[in-house]
């Protein structure tokens, strides 16, 4: 099984080089997980091509391989994405879609090979929508066979109506920021409590 | 057919007389509607003894018939809900399972007695949530028969996190507000033009 | 104003000319309005190249506006998507955030381009996930201006668990079937109500 | 902290004695928990009173109480729903509701009382819509502090259109009941991880 590293795939519509506010909130996340001694490496689904699909490789210019290797190599996945009509972004879905594979394919002992591994869920936006991209992104990682620690997520976002980014706005940082370090604390207990005392294989 | 009248169902945890930032943005709602001649009712669901059930009438004690019939009497319905954990009250639930009978309560022509209705909805919250409550109270509303003009809802909340209520905040009014008026005028556009030209009986 | 011309946005993840259960469904609603006299056209959002963002044009090599382009010359647009993890596909929330800048822009009254236009939606599955699925694309399409009429949808799927497509098991195939017509039925209806009397300008 | 053993409630809208679907799946699950020497309590929501409200004690003839003590007596806790217009039912949101007031109760380290609990999910329909209602109620016990575990929940509906019940019907049933054992491996493997090797209190 895999180290106690941690994965995030930030799903902004942006490519690098561009400001993802997204990206920014989520830093508040890996920082404190690194504090705790658990390195975190990002990457933006963006940045590569993911064509649509729900095989782990779609044959020719497929870049999922690449991203799906970094998943198996994390004990620890964060999805973190941008709030579009009050919904998660397509590239949030995509990268679902293509995870979709990972629930027929198993560990030695039989297991979907998500099990014993721990997500969670940073989202901007611009406007509301947060607790249903979470209850979203959310329920599809437990489906593949992520468990979801409590409170495993923060968000940004200023409501009513459209407005201000997170990083074009000064306000409620605070309990954004505070927010994403109680989640990176409870993401590492449970990461580690599954390292301990994995779910062990059915015994028939 | 029921007149171009209004029916406002007040899904909020509080019964009367206790303040509810759910009615006050509502009554900007209202308020657009008559000044279009369209006379409004506002009713609570916590005021009403609603028990759990799938039929129009649980029987003895059971006050749904009472808001059944206001339902059946208005062809506008505005269903208005606070947000619990990023969700509909559970009295809007409440309310829609007992409006599930409508289902299969048919009009002269033998279709769903809903068809040829407006629905539309309006959203508080001391935190995000209110996309993802009109979605579901919209979802649930035209599975019923109801017509959902376009942008026929508005909402009030403040994010990131828990915070204040519509009543205790002064900002965002203006917003949510003017997306009442313009909800109004697009409910009572769309209620009008299915007055004019209804969705005719099935030929076959 | 477009005229009663129907666009079908077929979301699956597979290009032509790859079978699509999605596109055999909405067959049965596209005859059903070209029975009423009228046309349909049905493309896959997966034989364009539509790159992530919430603009009309992303430059280069973008095929979106051609897709827009259709979108604007037709006054009904259907919707269809797989589910996949129980949600719209990627595609789906693709193309929602493509039309996202449709909110900006309006018409000679002012008013955002979706108004008085009409709305459906045609899910397929392999699994449980369409009424969600369906909630989640009225209230995106709802949110950007479309009127969605009452029972303006069909589907299908075979729960519990993974199992069957629409084209690879005949069960339930009248219901989805007579679902759909009753959904034309519905959307040509409204349409022709929005043509007959549009929701006026807002008088200021 | 409370031992492991296991609360269901059952979220049904029929009072005993009258028969659950909800309740016949739901005990495949426990079945499979006790054979693993974790008892299990289930009780109905509707048999008790519960007013509307979000704190954990409405007063005079409030039975919540006695359902809170429950809770907080469980290390595991399921909720078990139908599915109403693809969501769940006005009771299971009403659950949620009065749990919403654990966020601010902690335990002796200050933190949430729900944290190092964790939690699955049973739901029955006589139509589509399970994967949502797993969402909205996981997306709601994430929040309040409970962990989930992967793949922590089992369903049964037949779709397309209304039908069958799970006590109705014989179809899918060892799916169902597979994936139930199945959950209540999970969930008790990671109740077990998290008893050995709890979330440690903040440090600061």
């Amino acid at each position: 099984m895999a180290a106690i590293t941690t994965l995030v795939i930030n799903c902004t519509l942006k490519a690098s080089p561009a400001t993802s506010n997204t990206e920014a909130l989520a830093r508040n996340l890996t920082e404190a997980l690194e504090a705790q001694g658990i390195p975190c490496e990002m990457l933006r689904a963006a940045d590569y091509h993911i064509p649509p699909g729900v095989s782990s490789d779609e044959g020719e210019g497929d870049q999922w391989p690449d991203i799906r290797q970094k998943i198996l190599h994390s004990r620890i996945l964060i999805l973190a994405s941008p709030t579009w009509l009050g919904r998660p972004s397509s590239l949030a879905q995509r990268v679902l879609e293509r995870m979709d594979a990972m629930l027929a394919e198993t560990d030695d002992a039989g297991r979907p090979v998500a099990y014993n591994r721990v997500a969670g869920v940073v989202v901007t936006g611009n406007e509301d929508g947060a607790h249903h991209v979470i209850s979203e992104l959310s329920g599809a990682l437990i489906d593949i066979g992520y468990t979801m620690p409590g409170q495993c997520w923060t968000y940004w976002n200023r409501g009513p109506g459209p407005g201000d980014d997170y990083l074009s706005s000064d306000a409620g940082h605070e309990w954004s920021e505070r927010t994403a370090r109680q989640a990176a604390h409870n993401i590492a207990g449970v990461a580690r409590a599954l390292e301990s005392t994995p779910i062990p294989p059915a015994s028939g």
